[in-house]
């Protein structure tokens, strides 16, 4: 099959690569129908994060699933499924409490590389979620973006409790932040304020329920979200960067006894305990549970009632990805899908 | 009247003090029926906290109101009346939302210092709450540690979201680690492990319904309340020490989805973001908002449910205050109670 393979910073080639097999009884390989560059292969991409020789990449999947292992039981060849970036048992106590990403049995989703024709999904049983019928090519995208975009800004919009009568603010506008906008619309935020200073992503925040923009950054663009909030700052922040900066502006841009959701991979970041005390803000977030989302998230998707699939502003053959990561690191796009 | 002042680390003493006096027309001047040296009062005791010259202590109190100003219309001379550590006005949104330490005009709540015989409290009607009755004597002391160390351990056990069917560690066994346990044990939880080398507190852990005690310290510490808890962790972690050391122990013995709440004040705390994103801990604490809880924990000692006045070991003469630091720094007493 083909796959994407990252040789070294900035070097990432689609070549002929052994097909996927079952190894554990419990795996299934699936026919990739999309797959995706994600804002965090960006790191390693760029050379932030350290990688040993050659690796496969790609843990964004939907597709067809071609073969189970024997001890599989809930999904079967020839549906159309939805995983995520981390398999999980589902049956553990820590996957019943809805911390799927943390599962006692947690490892990774596309053990194969997502990027690619073909994926081994391991724990099949507990990481697939299969939908009710084939879905139409259009909907596609937006299945893809459930995998992980937005199955993280759910997540975190949930951990920064947005909800009716709420404030929200949104500290990054990638795909993750966007669909973090979504999200809060969806779960009945009042209004939402997107931080962004980019043209068409300020457009798709709108469209996805932004009822603010705040262009300013770090201190400036809190300012701003206190003057938006009669000085007192967020009932709910969505941090969807992972730097210092991000997470500082999170926090200070929450008002005391608020919630801050952060989903942003942490890169470097130290936060300070006083001002942390201080500020009285909750916080919560890490990788999202995706899993503990996907049924919900597959129904709205199956139904129309969202469509986060707009996220995808450039779509390549699998063969292209190179370009696919290139138009990501000079912020030319969004999010990337790949056809393989 | 007399009053303790911290002139320089080491040296508190008790000297002729000017009476406060009615200031803002929303002050109160209470008489002291008893007061406290509290564990946050040794970091400055010990250098740890700057201190610009001369400084009245304590800010634990209650007493019998002797005059209000002409706008206070919630307390009235006579009245028995119980306060905290910060002064709210229990009116804006913050307040209302139960956030009364992060009040929109917050304050010191004992504003010419508690560890004396007479004290002026700012926005009394929002600050104080007064007993139905003036209480026996007996009870005096649980209503003095409502005032901080009760609220403080209360709040903890709320923000890690303490209750039924919940295993809750508490980190640090000074007065609010161990009314922290008193706090689970009454909020519902299933377990309570109080983390403790100190024979004397780990009796009284007990007797306020601790269920386990650990010795271990740090990774030991970590690994033993693991051991507990099937290899994940507990749901619930109280830490009220504040050091960077007892930061990542509470974090560590949390299981992901579980919650740290955090009420030790924070001293040179760096908290790596990268672990406490894969902790998948909520994390929340600050300065306890001690007013939100008055009226319940009033209720509970007055009723005799709770006697949270046990953390008082030594009791002593507001003139040997001096004394009662002593003790505390030394580990010689949990908490020294001072009269007035």
């Amino acid at each position: 099959m083909r796959g994407a393979v990252l040789h070294a910073p900035g070097d990432v080639r689609v070549e002929d690569r052994p097909d996927p097999t079952i190894v554990e009884p419990t795996d299934a390989v699936i026919r990739l129908s999309a797959t995706c560059v994600c804002g965090s292969d960006l790191w390693p991409y760029r050379g932030i994060e350290k990688v040993d020789g050659p690796s496969p990449m790609g843990h964004e999947y939907v597709g067809i699933v071609e073969e189970v292992g024997s001890e599989v039981r809930n999904v079967k060849p020839g549906q159309f499924v939805v995983g995520s970036f981390f398999a999980s048992d589902n049956t553990c106590e820590i996957c019943r409490a809805g911390y799927q990403t943390s599962c006692v049995q947690r490892q990774p989703g596309a053990a194969t590389g997502a990027q690619a024709q073909y994926c081994r999904i391991p724990l099949a049983d507990g990481t697939l979620v299969a939908t009710p019928d084939i879905p139409s090519d259009d909907l596609i995208p937006s299945f893809l973006a459930a995998s992980d975009v937005l199955g993280t800004g759910w997540f975190a919009a949930v951990a920064a409790e947005a909800g009716p009568g709420k404030t929200v603010a949104v500290v990054g506008d990638g795909a993750v932040g966007l669909l973090g906008v979504l999200a809060a619309k969806q779960q009945g935020a009042e209004r939402i304020i997107a931080m962004s200073r980019h043209e068409p992503r300020q457009e798709l925040a709108r469209e996805f329920g932004a009822t603010d923009i705040v262009t300013e950054r770090g201190d400036d663009g809190v300012a701003k979200i206190k003057d938006l909030t009669d000085g007192l700052g967020a009932h709910s922040v969505i941090e969807a960067v992972g730097t210092q900066e991000s997470m500082m502006q999170a926090i200070r841009s929450t008002r005391p006894g608020g919630h801050v959701g952060y989903v942003g991979v942490s890169h470097d970041v130290a936060l300070p305990g006083d001002e942390l005390f201080f500020s009285h803000v909750h916080l919560h977030g890490g990788p999202a549970p995706v899993r503990r989302f996907l049924p919900e998230l597959i129904d709205l998707i199956g139904n129309r009632t969202i469509d986060p699939g707009k996220v995808f502003d450039l779509t390549l053959p699998l063969d292209e990805a190179a370009e696919g990561y290139r138009a990501m690191d000079e912020r030319r796009a969004i999010k990337a899908l790949l056809q393989p």
